[in-house]
């Protein structure tokens, strides 16, 4: 089975923490030794496992906040 | 095969698009005629196809939004 490796090189925060302990985070994360890029996604207590999720360029987080900052919420 | 029913009820903006056309957007989206959450994916042209993503409450997206205005981006 393929392996993917990751190290996540810091946590920017939590947005929420489900009853079961995951919580949806925004983290900075090098897959496979490559430069590190913004990802958002579930993970299970301590990082043990990672749910799905999105990774973000610096530039889709810029029009991530732009479109936020635009919502009424 | 099971099957899972959507609706993107509003289409709030798009953060990117890659070369081949898929598009990284924040949607409203009602999963299997629940009430709608936000939701930010890649889709193929014309919503073709779905890639992964991450749902997203109204609770979730403040917390992101505080996160992403700390951030030095």
């Amino acid at each position: 089975m393929a392996e993917i490796k990751y190290e996540i090189q810091e946590t920017i925060g939590s947005i929420s923490q489900s009853p079961k302990g995951w919580s949806k985070e925004l983290n900075l994360i090098s897959w496979n030794g490559k430069a590190p890029k913004y990802d958002l996604r579930e993970w299970a207590p301590e990082h043990e496992k990672m749910g799905k999720g999105v990774t973000l360029t610096v530039e889709e987080l810029k029009e991530l906040r732009n479109l936020l900052n635009g919502l009424e919420l």
